[in-house]
């Protein structure tokens, strides 16, 4: 492995230079005033990626799966009836974590490929007159699968149902690439991580949390410390933390918000179209099918490619990392060994899209697919020549 | 505050600039064998410094408090049994913490400044002829009071009792800087950071578990996925984490193991006592008292410095933080605004340690204590000059 | 300009994460003993690297054209006559300083595109029968065309004549990433700078004398204080410089050479070779030529590509950086706007090069070019994947 | 040697952590506009600090040795007279540069210690009735001796001889630590490097030059060509340097003008004031005296303590070095084992001068002077205590 290389990943992303310089800061005291500084702008700036006016937001030293263990743990009690799609290893994970909770999931199985079925939970909200569903699971976009799911159809199905259970969206391989609006969606807990849109180094559980589930956390039983967001909450009236906070990690987060706020959400949305179109258009000339079903499921942040049958897709993988030193991302669950995945979310070029487009040409080529060398590559290249240039200013 | 002057907290320390540089490093896919190359090193390093031959190694994207917690719902079930001392801010935050978690913890209230009373222990256990109780907490070294515990003694008590419980032992402040012998002492589940005696950042919960913590797990039903060892287990079978793991922190951790074995740990406790007797001489020099009541208990990471009656030692943290962009830490809980604390762990020369001792002086002359300028810094200075040298080569 | 995307100037190159942290120590004291831990490793790495037994090392704070200033102002006096061939810009500029030093230059005029004239300069050094000249000068590599061109002819040519001139060669392009043999060619000052082969920063001058060399500079009258030799041996025999050394760029220095060696140099050499192979496969798929005459004056280190007649090369170069982010080089002196040139020396992969082809043919056809999109990259693709794959450990 | 201890060596300086991070950048084409963004504001922040209206700037990629010889080599024809007084190495050695490039140097000679006798200089201009000496040379600070010379004295001199010989200055460790006035006092050439008042890595020659410097410049025939400013200018009005820039150091500059400038001249001068006179309340308490001889000559930036007579001063150097990990700086020339100096120019607080003076102490103590532990330090305190407080904010 080259660390020349672009990583293709589906998370973490490459990184700007300027946030690799704003995590790798000095020793700071994290009980001075000086805290508070970096800490409060954070909040604020994550607040308006997520577009919320009203979420309360709570950072853990932590991943995303810490950000799920907080939602669920700080608005539920044992037992508790939850509603969840399982479409993807990710969705399945966090259905999985519901349960040893202690909680009682009723899950919709969805082939891996589809968004989440909103007709589906509509008829099951709608059915649960009694309300004993406390809270919906949505997993925004599928890592594993380059599924993309409309949360809007999700909120308009509790709505339709007259439903009040809280609307969990897991946008962990979404938020700060691609469009996310938490109050018109009425998503009452968001959950993210920094390696992904911040285009930080992981370790941060990024959550935002809606006044109705704040509530909630107020009469929630199951066991919770190092994911209280009560003592969080207290700890940040303090400018504090209730324990030793990442400092360097959340001095990059309060600048990944400005650089993501400054280049504009739109803009930074428009970016990640743009680069997945590009690889996209590799797919197609390539003669090979993507994972998602249909375009309007299509993941601005990563693809899964669908190899054909017989072919062994983890090999893929292996040969780009061993002959070419660079990182794809294999097929997990009910996919592994079916599809490769190009991650293209981050801090990403047309021309680093390109070369990743180029190294997965040589690999099927070597290892017999009959894939004609360059093709992919002329497509993007086409694409990419097209649509209005924004790379050149993207992530400096 | 000026990132020019070293910090004077209980951690985060000072950290090398080998392992800043470790620590900051390009993304590297955490699925690739790359990745087994430094997680493997890192366990295998941090057994060594624990003392260990035994133990299995569990280090999560977290802190100290995320270590806890995993100790607790790993091997431990609802109503089960505790045993702990309340002799600080931190042995009441992990007996606060199992409370959370439906725990019955028998506290044994101890004055502040004391370490842990391996005697009362014994009587406790001893009297649990039914062996109720299912662990025992000790806070190795009480980072609120500069307490350090025997954690051999507490080990005999468990012995003469000849009581089955588990023993978990928080070396927040200790491991990596203070003697810690996991094996020799028979403990359990040992539990630190990443940002004290390893000298990184904060964003790591390191643990340790027996082979007898290991086979409790097995059985214990508290709910955990994130900090769930098992799930760990069997990521790193694979090489691999059960989510995404902080790749940078983890190759610093590597390296930091590689520093310390290599200076030699019997050596790294040298250099900290060394420099912890300098502190100490200073403070006698001053003619104020440690919280810690007496030698046995000095802790060589902190020394919290009792400050006359009438004087609010707050205030003199914030003075060093406005005027000398210097910062020590406060008192916390019960000796809050009676003690300032004087970190001296991690990656800390004589020469870093006396331009702490001499920014004291100034704070306290400044504030109308009747210290004398120099005084302090001499006494410290002729220790420090008659102690074998090894401060040139620490820390490089 | 995005710093995610490499660059492809002819220098300064890419540079390894490893050499980026070398270069960037703190503040070390040049006086003290560790000076010499860091230059003494670093002189003996680089006598390597130019395959010297014999040669003494002098490195100044500077760049390549000091280097230059630094061979004749040591080794000669005003009114010596000078051999030179002018082939390309930076033969041009180095013949420019020796007439600006008062040297007489008899310059060898030869088409940009090809390489040095040894007949010609064998004819020159024979009818020299006085042995007036007393210098030749070789630029190894025409950074401006792409030229190699054959120092071991220029040494036969010197020997057939029996001329005892010295033979100064230019090799900023060409060492440490072609093949340079100091000794066996007989080279009597070999010069390069810190930010081609060496994959660091700009910012040194890097000289080879040899003993002929080191002797004439006993005689030679050229006024110099900062450039002198003497000085600088001086200072070296005590480890020490006459002025502020460059300390972290001679950190870097050291560690390159280290990387280079322990990679090999033959293999460095083959790696650059392969990526050149890469690019002018590419070329050659454009239906283009190089500056270059012939395969045996290929550099591969850069190749100048000429485009069609009434096409500006310059507007190639200002669009790739503008709309791509992506920098190329643009032509020099006699072929300005008639080339443009991409830099494949130093830190690059064969994945790094596709996407700078990728690249320059997304421009050309954005410029009206009748370029295929993909034909490049297909040609560089079928030969970097026939070739051995190196590239995956290149420059970790 | 520890990285973690500041050093007090009189330059290279301790560095801010920001001026670190902007040095340490990735590669950018120093051909593209890009470069011309860093160039000029560079350049701007220069003039500013020298507080020119009228200088043309010139930065080289060499240190303040390259700056004189682009001074005289620019300005200058063989067998031009100069005037300038030697009273420390650094005079000295800027002498013998003269006279190697072939300038006829009228030395006075000046005891060292003492400061510029101005005039001697006023009674030696006059006597030039014909105007001979076309350049009188001044040491602002002789880095040797700690001493400071009068500037606008010797601008009075030649204004009261009526003379027009140009004046050229060393303001090598002044510039950006102590008050330089270019244009008031009428300089003609200030030199400085980047290592010092800048806070940078070394590397850059720094250079003023007078609208009548570069009058001077067309007409003088010392041969030059790397340090040629008319190649410089030429390349500086195409945003371009004749050869490879240190485009990383250029940047740094950039940055540290703007920080020295953000920061207020007037403060940063005062801030240096502070630190030293601790220091020299220090050198007072232990009994010792100053190489400078008074008050008026006494240097902000560095001070060169006297040792008592038999002591070899060298020994303080090593020691502190071997067993604490300190850089001083060593006496040089005449005053070689005489003097140790205390460098205080750059990123320096109270607390880290506290810290040398402490360790000045032990290192004393340890060699057997008669030094009173804490004497120095606490004489340094009562100071810094006093005086206003700006540490707390100083580069950050």
């Amino acid at each position: 492995m080259s660390f020349q290389n672009p990583v293709f990943i589906p998370g973490p992303t490459n990184m700007p230079e300027a946030l690799r310089k704003a995590v790798d800061m000095p020793t700071l005291d994290h009980r001075s005033p000086l805290f508070g500084q970096i800490l409060h702008p954070a909040l604020a700036g994550v607040k308006k990626v997520l577009k919320s006016e009203t979420a309360e937001i709570f950072v853990f030293p932590s991943t995303g799966t810490g950000g799920w263990e907080t939602a669920i743990t700080n608005t539920l009690t044992a037992g508790d009836k939850i509603l969840a799609a399982r479409n993807g290893m990710f969705s399945h994970r966090w259905i999985d974590m519901c349960q040893r909770h202690g909680l009682d999931v009723q899950i919709v199985e969805t082939p891996w490929g589809e968004g989440l079925p909103a007709d589906r939970y509509e008829e099951i909200l709608t059915a649960d007159t009694a309300h004993q569903i406390k809270a919906v699971l949505a997993t925004h976009n599928e890592t594993a699968t380059g599924v993309k799911s409309d949360i809007a159809a999700v909120r308009r199905a509790l709505d339709a149902a007259g439903h009040p259970a809280l609307l969990f969206v897991d946008g962990v391989s979404s938020i700060a690439s691609m469009d996310f609006r938490m109050d018109e969606w009425g998503v009452d807990i968001a959950v993210t991580g920094s390696q992904k849109g911040f285009m930080l180094p992981p370790g941060l559980a990024i959550t935002g949390f809606s006044p109705k589930a704040m509530k909630a956390a107020e009469t929630a039983t199951l066991p919770r410390t190092f994911f209280d967001i009560k003592d969080m909450a207290k700890g940040y009236a303090n400018s504090a933390y209730p324990y030793t906070p990442s400092v360097g990690l959340l001095n990059g987060l309060n600048m990944a918000c400005g650089m993501l706020l400054d280049e504009g959400l739109e803009n930074v949305f428009a970016r990640h179209h743009r680069i997945a179109e590009g690889v996209r258009a590799a797919v197609r000339a390539w003669g090979l099918e993507l994972c998602a079903v249909s375009p309007e499921v299509y993941s601005d942040s990563v693809s899964a490619i669908r190899t054909p049958d017989g072919f062994d897709a983890n090999t893929f993988v292996s040969l780009a990392a061993e002959k070419y030193g660079v990182a794809f991302g294999t097929g997990l669950g009910e996919v592994a060994g079916k599809v490769f995945r190009i991650g293209h979310l981050g801090s990403l070029t047309d021309v680093m899209a390109l070369s990743g487009i180029a190294t997965a040409e040589m690999v099927m080529a070597d290892l017999g697919l009959n894939i004609k060398l360059g093709s992919g590559v002329a497509a993007a290249q086409d694409y990419y020549r097209g649509s209005t240039a924004s790379s050149a200013k993207a992530a400096a």
